[in-house]
Parts: structure tokens; C-alpha cells; sequence
């Protein structure tokens, strides 16, 4: 299997919103399509909290990435008309530098010696990839999907005149309690888990039971109920497929799906990264930019033309959060097209609903 | 601090609908009002998973019960006119047998050797009660709560001519696979936690972590984002509140609220006994009583008159299954009044909106 990633290395050092600073630090990042000369054809996408950057197969890592039917020639992100980027967050473990890096200074992991993270961090350094790294002035649009969403947002407020359309997808412009309660749950079951250890876990003793419950509450909560009706109903597992001898062992299907998810994150990511991304979601709030008022935040990112699109089956990021952005860019002056979909998949309905996302997708970038 | 407990010994050896028995057991209730003497004045209260009988104050304990606004003279549930009686699930450790309990054959707590318990067990229990225990021959109105409502389902089907109408609220006809995956993840929560040990703890090592994690889960599904974006918005706790030297502490109002709740139920709920009606209620399927079909199953029931609530906010127990429980009583022969309230407290709704079911519930009971 070939690696696509790309490396930038960031300023250094590397000033962090809330203090502390990072030194050698680099972000990692793939492209799709070639880059105009007049190097106006290009779309940056952030992404959610634990997707990598090979968000689609390419020459060096054919492997399906995490949005494969959105990029590509002929796709909604047309790669024979687009240069496509997608950076990996700064903090998260899939190539950029976060927690499980080496800190230069120490000669070991940061661990919980990494400064506090927050999604404008995120931000800047995906805008040092861009200018600095790929020369890129303006960006023709800036996508952004789940927290990537909201790392969008601040790009486009930390660095006004860098983009020139902005295309929102499933996100919000602070977090609300409800997710709040979500993710400090999450983050609750990994701190609870004694592997965790304070953060000194290592690979004999990994907290693998709280990074199963966390990512099992967050599957639950990026799907919708509605969806699990039709999908999973009250379909009880085959004898083969149970737990025999396991008291209050899982006995219906939705629950060895939510288990294979579980399975499949667990060990591929990151614990103490996940802490920081959590948290940084927590803290993202555009009130904070616009004296406690998040319209008065928005009012302040300048963009020519914005597609905002949500799921009304989404819990997470409900579908108010969204329209919010909708009218506050709108507000700014940005002519705005809001999508509201009825998907059942809730919010990970953009990385299912392929036929919904492609058409507003493709259908607003075909009249850039 | 009284105790206004009663206990009914159950039938012995009380038969369990899948399999195994119990010799000695024993249901705990509490009543308020007078029983007339035509023995025709009785409601019966079926309670949620954690609830106890204490509904309400009364002579013997006058702290508050979980429906004080609700139960009294005067009140909705109006013990002027009313016989109530609420009765504790069997498998309850509110002072019913329950996997805490000593099983007679051994000399020890049942532990997990206690037979597999399903609401249709908590239902013919709570018969019993009332007509062994109380000599009451039919119910003028038989109210089931949450996973009570499950279980007044199940003594309805299973006690033909013993209920002449029925209050069913914030409940479903089968749990669904959203309920189901929460209630997986909060008895895994239990599990994981090295202090349940296989269903051995003791005072000394308690698995209190798994229970916290599963009471915040509860709490999260049992309320609603939009009454939270009103009550917690993104309000930080004050410095003091913080714990400071706690990496990734609580922060947020709403954080703190939920710890709240975790150490308030704590120790104070058996974990092996929740683990068993968590279980039961994932078991519920009125389904299996109409030979795979819900509706088929609600028709075997025959009431007069019933009331069915719901709240639109309720994401545990959505509106629709409300519906369902209505339109299915109804093509039984029942006339049946359906409220869809808008309370934006979600499935708790009915212990906090209490205006809202005072008014539906009195309304109800005060034409019969």
C-alpha cells in the first residue's frame, strides 16, 4: 500500500491560540488534479475529526479514501477542473504533528505536554500548506465537513481575502451543549479507562475499552435512529456470531455493527489526539469572534458565495446550527444556497448519501 | 427518614417467562389514597428502570417521591377520589428481588445467577400485587411510565378484563435499535469496568466508573439539545467548580450538570440489577405477541379507553411509537386520545412538564 501524503513543515515556531507553541511541527496533506498556472483552481478540504487526508484513491495510494465517490474526474469535485487538497488536522495522528509526535525538545512524545489545540490552530496551519506550501494565493472554495466545518470558519476569519467560496457541510458555528455533553463523555471513557494513564499508555497497555465506548457513542450519534430502523430493526445476531459464554453479551445486529466500528478505530487512532480534537470542537465558538454574538462573528468572514448544507436527521450538528451559518455568511454579503436534506443517515449522511452530496456539491462548483 | 414500603410475596416458586424461578421473592409498593370499598377506584403506577415505588410523599415518608407534583389531593393522580398504588419492578433494588437480593437456595446474592428477567416477569409481578396482594379484581386505570409503559403493555396482554383503561407515557410498543445501542453502551460501560468483575463487586470495589458513564449516557438520551441550548449554553463553570489539576476536566455547565447526576445515582442503584432491566427493556417486542407484528400483538389488548403521550423532543422513545401504541389500541376497540406534546425536555419530560401532563392525565382521569 503506497502513502500519498505530502508534508509540510510549519512556521517554527508555531504559535498556538491558547498559548504555548510548536517547534519543527509539520501537517500532512494529499492532492487530486493539477494546479492552474494562474493558480485559481484550487478547493482545500478539512476534514472531520478522525478522517486522514487521502480523502480519495490517487497514483501513489490507490486505496479507497474516506470521500472516494466525491473526487475524481468526472465526480463532484472534478479533478479535470480542480486541484483538490485535503489537509489532515494539526493534532490528529494520520501525518501531521499532535501528541504522539516526538517533541523535539524532550526527545519523547508530547503526550499531554502538547499545548492546547484548538481548531484555529487547525486553521492556520491548513493556511500555511496553502500560501506557503502550495504558493496557492486564493482558494477558489474552502470545504469543510464536521469539525472541519468549523476549522473552515476560522480560516476564513484569521485569513480574510484567501477564499473566495466557502462550502459548509454538516457543521456549526459553536458547539452546543448537547455535543459538548457527547464528546466530555467520550473523553470521560478514555480518561476512566486505566490504560489511558494519564496519557502514558503505550502499546502493551492501550486504552482500548474507552476508545471502543467513545467511538461507539460517536457512530450513535452520527447516524440517526431513523435510519437504524429500516437497517438493523430488532434483527438479533446468528448463534455463531454471539458470545456464548459473555454475561449481557451482544445479542442484536446494531450492536456487532457499533462493535466493528469500535474495532476498526481502535488502536488506528490516536488516543490522547482524539482528547485534543474533542476538546478543540468544545471550545470552537464564532461568539468568541464577534463579542459574544455568533452572527456578529460571521458578519466578520467575507466570502463571494457560500453553499451550506445540513441533514435534518443530524443530532450532533442540528440542522438550526447550520442555517445559522447560512444567514450570518449571508449577513456578511455572501450570496448564500442553503441545502436542507432529508438523508436518514444523519450526520455522516455526507459520507453515505453520496447522490445528495454530489448533486449540491458538484452542482454549485459547476457555477464557480 | 420513614419508609412507606409495603412488600407482596410473590407466588413461590414465581415461574420467569424465559426460564428459571424465583422461591421467595417479593414486591415492593407504596399507596396513597383509599381503596373504595367496591375495589374500583385503583390506579396502578408501573415505573422506569430507575424509579422506585416512592412516587410520592405520604405519612410514613414525607420526603418527595419522583411524581410529587403529580400524585395527591387535588393533584392529576387524585388520591380524594383515587386509590394509587406504585409498585417497584421486580429486579429493582428499590426493595423488590433483585440480583442484590439473597437467593434462599444459597445463602448469597443472586448475582448474575438470578434468572433472565424480562418485563413480562415485571408485569405479572406487579398483578400480584394488586390482586393477590391488594384483592383489587380490576384496575379503573393501569399508567405506565418509560419502560413501564413496556411493562403495563405486557400486564394488559398477559391479564385480559383485570385493566379498564390505561395511561401510557413516553413509551414504546418494542425497543428500537437507537434505544437498543444506547442501552448496549451504557451496560458495556458497566462491564468494561474492572471493579464490576464479572457481577462480584462489593462496597470496597464498586464499579462506579461504568456507572457513571452509563447514568450520563441515560441523561443525555432522557433530555433534549434544544432545552439544553436554553439551560446550559456554552456556560463555563466558575473557577472553583474546576478541577484544576484534572487534564481534560470538566469545563462547561453542562458537564457539570451530568456529574451531578452520575454521583446522585451511584452507589444507590444495584449495577447488576440495572444491568438486568436494561437488558429486559432492549428484550421488549410486542411484536413477539402478534406473531412478528406489532400491531397484531397491541390488538390482543382490550381496554375501554386509553391516553397516549409522547413529546416530540424525545429522541429515546420518538413520537412514533407513541402513534403506534395509539392507532394499535384503538383498532383493538379502545377509544383512544393521542398528546403530542411539544415539551423541549424530551423523554423526562413527563417528571418536569408537569403542567403540560397534569393537565392531559387529570383531564383524562377526571371523565372516567
Amino acid at each position: 500500500m503506497g502513502d500519498a501524503r505530502r508534508y509540510h513543515a510549519l512556521s517554527s515556531p508555531f504559535r498556538m491560540k491558547r498559548g504555548g507553541e510548536l517547534h519543527g511541527a509539520c501537517v500532512a496533506y494529499e492532492t487530486w488534479g493539477t494546479l492552474a498556472a494562474a493558480g485559481d483552481n484550487a478547493i482545500l478540504i478539512l476534514t472531520g475529526l478522525s478522517p486522514s487526508a487521502h480523502a480519495a484513491s490517487n497514483d501513489e495510494d490507490p486505496t479507497p479514501g474516506w470521500w472516494q465517490e466525491m473526487i475524481g474526474p468526472g465526480k463532484a469535485f472534478d479533478t479535470n477542473r480542480w486541484f483538490v487538497v485535503c489537509v489532515n488536522s494539526l493534532g490528529s495522528d494520520k501525518g501531521s504533528t499532535c501528541p504522539a509526535s516526538i517533541d523535539p525538545a524532550s526527545g519523547q512524545p508530547y503526550r499531554l505536554t502538547f499545548p492546547e489545540l484548538s481548531l484555529e490552530d487547525v486553521a492556520n496551519a491548513a493556511h500555511e500548506v496553502v500560501v506557503a506550501g502550495l504558493g496557492i494565493e486564493r482558494l477558489a472554495c474552502l470545504v469543510g465537513c464536521s469539525m472541519g466545518g468549523m476549522s473552515a470558519l476560522a480560516f476564513m476569519l484569521l485569513h480574510p481575502g484567501t477564499v473566495r467560496t466557502h462550502i459548509s457541510v454538516d457543521t456549526a458555528p459553536q458547539a452546543q451543549p448537547f455535543a459538548i455533553a457527547i464528546r466530555s463523555l467520550q473523553r470521560e471513557a478514555i480518561r476512566l479507562d486505566p490504560h489511558w494513564n494519564g496519557g502514558n499508555y503505550d502499546d502493551e497497555a492501550w486504552p482500548e475499552h474507552g476508545m471502543s465506548i467513545a467511538r461507539k457513542l460517536g457512530v450513535i450519534t452520527y447516524r440517526s435512529a431513523m435510519e437504524w430502523n429500516g437497517r438493523f430493526a430488532r434483527i438479533r445476531l446468528d448463534a455463531e456470531q454471539r458470545e456464548e459464554n459473555e454475561p449481557f453479551g451482544f445479542e442484536f445486529q446494531v450492536e456487532s455493527y457499533l462493535e466493528g466500528h469500535a474495532r476498526r478505530f481502535n488502536r488506528r487512532f490516536d488516543p490522547n489526539s482524539y482528547l485534543y480534537l474533542s476538546r478543540a470542537s468544545d471550545w470552537f465558538d464564532m461568539a468568541e469572534h464577534g463579542e459574544g454574538d455568533v452572527m456578529r462573528g460571521l458578519a466578520r468572514i467575507h466570502v463571494q458565495r457560500a453553499l451550506v448544507i445540513g441533514v435534518s436527521t443530524d443530532i450532533l450538528f442540528p440542522l438550526e446550527q447550520q442555517e445559522t451559518i447560512a444567514r450570518g455568511l449571508e449577513a456578511a454579503g455572501a450570496a448564500v444556497e442553503f441545502v436542507a436534506l432529508d438523508s436518514p443517515q444523519g450526520h455522516d449522511a455526507f459520507l453515505v448519501d453520496i447522490a445528495s452530496y454530489s448533486q449540491a456539491i458538484g452542482g454549485f462548483l459547476a457555477t464557480l
